[in-house]
Order: structure tokens, then C-alpha cells, then sequence
């Protein structure tokens, strides 16, 4: 059995990765947007398409996460939940979210972001109202939880560049597959 | 007068900014060029618009990069092109690149890149070859220099994605438009 490694602090995470300047990934972010705006010209479609290219990153980040940060396995939805607020979003962007408002089951709860480095200097014209500008993170969070056999659903429910007072994006656990082996004996 | 501050470092420098992890950014930038592959099909068109994205964002970081750098006036082209080298590239990637085989006139020089945060994970399908995948950054030095009077042409000569033993863009000075007092005296 290999020795048991405490998981990193988010602060220790993040001091460990290469970084760079968030202005650049603010600015190329918007970028895309931008691109996807004059391409596709559907509100819906660029809501569409930014979700899933969070999904492809997700899906992509959550090795990084997993070889970095030293978590193993999290018990349940609710751990796995306060892993992501605490390490994962430290780790990818520099700063962490809360998590609240679980219904009963301990099924579905709130990610909030008081501090969101996508947006920086953004600002919605009139004509994007219904622009999920940070749907590449909802997307992102849907594929790295689909790696670990976690389905959810991922909406934004608060949004500063609607004028609300945070980003909270509610994500809802649909299905949860148990992990096996690849192979079964009788294979 | 205002009292004259040294110019920080590239390291002190980096440490100020804000950060996110390298790998979301690789990851971003990469979506985007698939994006761009997918609609925009023709890989000259793509080139343009990587070229474009990185001018338009070059234009909005050297604000950042002259308010925070405590870099004033370049002597010359010479000075300048260190100054990007040394710290403009330290500052929003977290490398340095080598400032190299300049010209006889001193108006034309090549910057270096060993390590590129931008390329990581990145292969070119055998469909891509034409692809310039570094664009964005040829295009962020042009629209940077564009902003502090500096009309320059900048082509990739070596491209890591391509074989070559490392990243070589070569920027050549056409035009240097004298700083001028917003109005003149008579105006």
C-alpha cells in the first residue's frame, strides 16, 4: 500500500502549478466569446458551445487536479463538493468558492464566487442578455465530475454581470455510477 | 516631477500579477483554436484570426504592462525588444525569451522561446500543418508594440509544433510614428 499523503492546502496547490498572468486568460477568454458571438450569432448556441468546451477542459483538468493535489477517493457527494470549492477552484483559478444551500438529500447545492477572474473588465452590451459569459466554468465543473462517475446538471442561478451580488452556479447530482474494475474476473 | 522608480524585476514582476493555472489557460486557448478550426475550416483564415484575437488583446495588455512594470520610455527598438523579452513575456506567461539575430539597421530582431506555456499537450493533427498555433502571441507583440507607436510585422521562423528545436518569431520595426503631445500648441 503506498504511503498515505495528506491532501494539499489550496494555498500549497496553487504556489505549485505553473501559472500565468490572469489578465492573459481574462482577456483570451473574452476572446472566444467574442468569436463565438459573431460566428454563431444565437445567445443560446454561444451558451451552448462555452459549456461544452468546459466540459472538454473538465474533463481534461481533472488529471491535473487528481495527480497534483493528493486527494484520493471523497466519500460523498457533499466532500466531493467542498473539494472542488476549496481545492479545485483555488488550484485552476487562484481563488475559492463557498459552498451552500444543500437541499435534503444532500444531492444538490451552490457553488458561490465572490471573486471571478473571467470577468474581469467585462461588461455585457444590451444586445447578450441572455449570455452565460461563465458557462465554460459550469461546464467545466460537469466533465471533471463525470470523470469521477458523478452526472450532474450545472446552472447558474446568480450572475454580476446580471446585476446580481455573486456568481452562484447550483449543480445538481443526477446519477452516480459506481466505480469498478475495468475488467470483471469472469471477463 | 515624479520620483523615478526602478523598473521591477521579471520574477518580482510576475509575483504582483494575478494568476491562474497554466494548464486552464493552454487548455482555453486550445478550445479556441479548435473552435476556430471547425468554422472557420480554412487553416489561413484560422492563422489570421489567432493573429487578430492576439492583437486585440496586445493593445489592452500593455496598459497593464506599463502601470505595473514602472518601465517608462525606451531608448530604442533595441531597448524595447529587451524589455518585452525580459519582462513583458515574464510578466503574463511566467518565461523569458532570448532577444537574437538582429539586423544590421537594429530594426528587425527574433525573440526566442525554449519553454511555451501555450503548446503544452499539443500535437498538430497531419490536417493542421499549415496551422500557425502560436498566432495569438505574434499578434499580442504587434498590437502591444502598435500602442507605443511601433509598426511592426511579426512571422513565427521556427515552430516547435513543426519539428523545429524551439519558437522563433522575428518582429521587424516598419514604422515608428514620433510621440506627439496630444495637441499641438496651435491647435
Amino acid at each position: 500500500m503506498p504511503p498515505l499523503t495528506p491532501p494539499k492546502s489550496g494555498d500549497a496547490l496553487f504556489s505549485s502549478v505553473e501559472r500565468v498572468n490572469a489578465e492573459l486568460f481574462t482577456l483570451t477568454y473574452g476572446a472566444i466569446v467574442r468569436q463565438l458571438l459573431t460566428d454563431l450569432e444565437e445567445v443560446e448556441e454561444v451558451n451552448k458551445q462555452l459549456d461544452q468546451m468546459g466540459y472538454n477542459i473538465g474533463t481534461r483538468l481533472v488529471d491535473e487536479f487528481l495527480a497534483k493535489s493528493n486527494v484520493s477517493r471523497c466519500v460523498d457527494f457533499k466532500e466531493t463538493a467542498d473539494t472542488i470549492a476549496k481545492l479545485g477552484f483555488k488550484m485552476f483559478l487562484g481563488v475559492t468558492a463557498t459552498v451552500t444551500n444543500w437541499d435534503a438529500e444532500g444531492t444538490t447545492c451552490s457553488f458561490v464566487l465572490e471573486d471571478n477572474p473571467l470577468v474581469d473588465f467585462v461588461e455585457l452590451p444590451d444586445t447578450c442578455q441572455g449570455l452565460q459569459y461563465c458557462n465554460v466554468l459550469s461546464g467545466v465543473i460537469r466533465g471533471a465530475l463525470e470523470m469521477v462517475s458523478m452526472k450532474t446538471e450545472v446552472t447558474w442561478v446568480r450572475d454580476m454581470l446580471r446585476g446580481d451580488d455573486a456568481y452562484e452556479m447550483r449543480v445538481k447530482l443526477t446519477k452516480q455510477v459506481p466505480e469498478e474494475y475495468p475488467y470483471k474476473d469472469d471477463d
